[in-house]
């Protein structure tokens, strides 16, 4: 893991990755953390991605969101074809390191490729059994139309 | 993959994924699914975790979280132990459907095994070379004494 780990130290004990100072990312066997990013005036949650260890190095440095696509196995900055991209008022990261939360200023308005202010615009109802849900729409309308953003962009 | 996708419908075209109302979570190869709990009043986020078929069902029909222990390699009811269970105010599902977002009612007020209210009690400092990252502590006071609170209880 060391090649993969990049400038970051090595974690420790259990007592340094929770209580010290250090940062030393817990990347997972794919190299990978996981990134969750609100929008920091309302909070919500605008998505859940990855970062592996340049991608988190490179949002730190430059204060814009980078992320790391499993799907085409590749470095990603955020809003590179869309031009949405996220300027990173903080960062967080959780008791044993492997998980990072970035506030965000969302440019554009919507985080979603699907065009929508946030990537979770469907709720689960609950109270019902698990096997019967069917999802329910909110906060759903499309500030963008991905058909055109990323048209010609691949 | 079948027989850990639970009762839920196994994932369909993209298209119906991102733009149906078919709840058809998709498990990655461990068969778990990430899940973001925030606060329901301010908003923060509290922790992220994971969750199989067997959690998220429990999870949906109970309105309290239960997740997926990736050490213990258990199911999980959040608040067994420390009885600081999280009652679900609501449930959202991503765009590709592999993360939830769940907003809670967090019973002692504080997720954190170490005692604070929120797992993310670091920042990172942005706009440095990141090998350079040294953790500030934020919003870190302990609500409750973990040692107190697990012993004789593992």
């Amino acid at each position: 893991m060391s090649e993969n780990s990049g400038p970051f130290a090595p974690p420790g004990s259990a007592a340094e990755v929770e209580e010290g100072r250090t940062f030393s990312p817990k990347f997972d066997a794919n190299g990978l953390v996981t990134c969750v990013a609100t929008d920091a005036g309302s909070g919500d949650v605008l998505m859940v991605a990855h970062m592996n260890a340049a991608a988190l190095a490179r949002t730190i440095e430059t204060g814009e969101a980078w992320y790391y696509s499993r799907s085409r196995k590749a470095l990603w900055r955020k809003g590179e074809t869309s031009g949405h991209v996220q300027r990173v008022v903080e960062m967080r990261i959780d008791c044993d390191q492997d998980a990072v939360w970035i506030k965000v200023e969302q440019a554009g308005g919507a985080a979603c490729h699907t065009g929508r202010r946030s990537c979770f615009y469907r709720a689960v109802p609950l109270g019902t059994p698990a096997g019967t849900v069917t999802l329910e729409f909110r906060d759903a309308d499309k500030l963008f139309d991905p058909e055109k953003v990323y048209r010609d962009k691949s």
